[in-house]
């Protein structure tokens, strides 16, 4: 078994609206990266600034249920994005199904079907002041089209894979998971095969998407905000064509056993 | 920032009961390892094997509820163990709080707060027909136990995790988690903090040994049944002291937004 290794890219400018991030990534890369064999891991929000998938605070106008959800937060030791009925409005525009709201936190599912803390939007790190990232409109479409811009500039193409931190039920901390993907299998199937000795596997149905993204956050600089990592290793989950994406992780609500 | 580095360790005999598990450990690793600033990952099985956590069925005298939960799995497309209600006894004796059962799983809080199917209870792949691996009773004393066990072998001691594949909710596929750990910080807190350029961070509570678990899991070989992997590029969250290991990662019911 070939091992895996996971670096970070340093020297990414702060990404801005219109940016080709593909291009910005390819200066940043050593000299022989990419390859087609690689794994290029984005970080969700330097994706969604590159697209503009930003809103300004003083364009929205807050709904009735906002200005509820902000007033029910301010009495409690919220989080500065829920007591704003602005920001909470931004919160309920990317939310398909409001699941908790409590001590200042929304816990959404998103039109993606993510489900998360204020469905993926970030209040911190924006570029300017009075504005929020929301999630990428579509972030398998996202990462198709950086793998295709790669090829295009550099004639390579490695996979391509945009993550965001979630929380979790039962766990504390946050891990990255994917939730955009081309060019990677999300999942690893095992499902009635056997091990060496012929027997039944324990784990059989692995989300190698998800680990990925959570072994290339373990390298990105959180303080020097570096967004991207390359993760070598990962040739046997690999595909030429872009494949169903991080959609394939979504587990539909009537399948789900464990909510 | 370092690198990260996972090689799976080859060459390990299939653990049994009573197996000084970190001797075989040690005669499997390169002679340069282990390092005291390396991470040594452990799947789950191989600990509880060496531990003698093991039950055998025909030992086994199911419960009332035990037998009405196998009943109701009959009819279902379910796992052997779920039919079988010795099995599901084994499982409820583990388990704290049934959470849910159907589709003949057992989605359960175990004595250590972990959630999971079927309490971690595995029928697959154990040494002996009629035999089920259940997790170790306290998954953090055995990581201490096996770190000081190499220290005592070889002068030098790694941190030591141990993890099991879990599903978890809205996703699908089964993901690495630590269940058990010495000489590593479970979690990385940035709260608080600010980037580069003085701004909040996003992700702010990293968990950086389930991401580690994730990570060493992608190299272990599934087929060929290895249960050790070596990370590097650990350094900052490795710790001389064993540390409160894995059960700072378990949320308590009351702080949990999720559910």
């Amino acid at each position: 078994m070939p091992g895996l290794r996971a670096r970070s890219i340093a020297g990414l400018p702060e990404i801005r609206a219109g940016d080709d991030l593909a291009a910005l990534v390819l200066q940043a890369l050593p000299q022989d990266d990419p390859r087609d064999d690689q794994l290029l891991a984005i970080a969700q929000k330097a994706v969604s600034k590159s697209e503009g998938a930003i809103v300004r605070l003083d364009d929205v106008v807050p709904s009735a249920r906002a200005l509820e959800l902000a007033a029910r937060a301010s009495d409690e030791a919220a989080h500065q994005l829920a007591r704003d009925p602005r920001a909470v409005q931004v919160v309920l525009d990317q939310t398909e199904q409001l699941l908790r709201a409590e001590r200042g936190i929304l816990i959404c599912r998103t039109r993606h079907g993510l489900v998360c803390a204020n469905a993926g939007v970030d209040a911190s790190n924006a570029s300017e002041p009075g504005t929020l990232v929301v999630l990428p409109r579509d972030p398998d479409a996202s990462a198709r089209r950086i793998r295709a811009r790669l090829r295009e500039l550099c004639g390579r193409a490695p996979a391509v894979l945009i993550s965001d931190s979630f929380g979790r039920p039962w766990r504390h901390g946050q891990l990255d998971v994917a939730i955009g993907l081309a060019g990677m299998r999300a999942l690893e199937d095992w499902r009635g095969r056997t091990d060496a000795a012929g027997r039944e596997l324990h784990a059989t149905w692995l989300a190698v998407a998800d680990a990925a993204a959570a072994a290339a956050d373990l390298v990105r600089g959180k303080a020097s905000g570096e967004p991207v990592a390359i993760v070598d290793g990962l040739e046997r989950h690999i595909t030429a064509e872009d494949g169903p994406g991080a959609a394939e992780l979504i587990r539909s609500r009537e399948e789900d056993l464990f909510t």
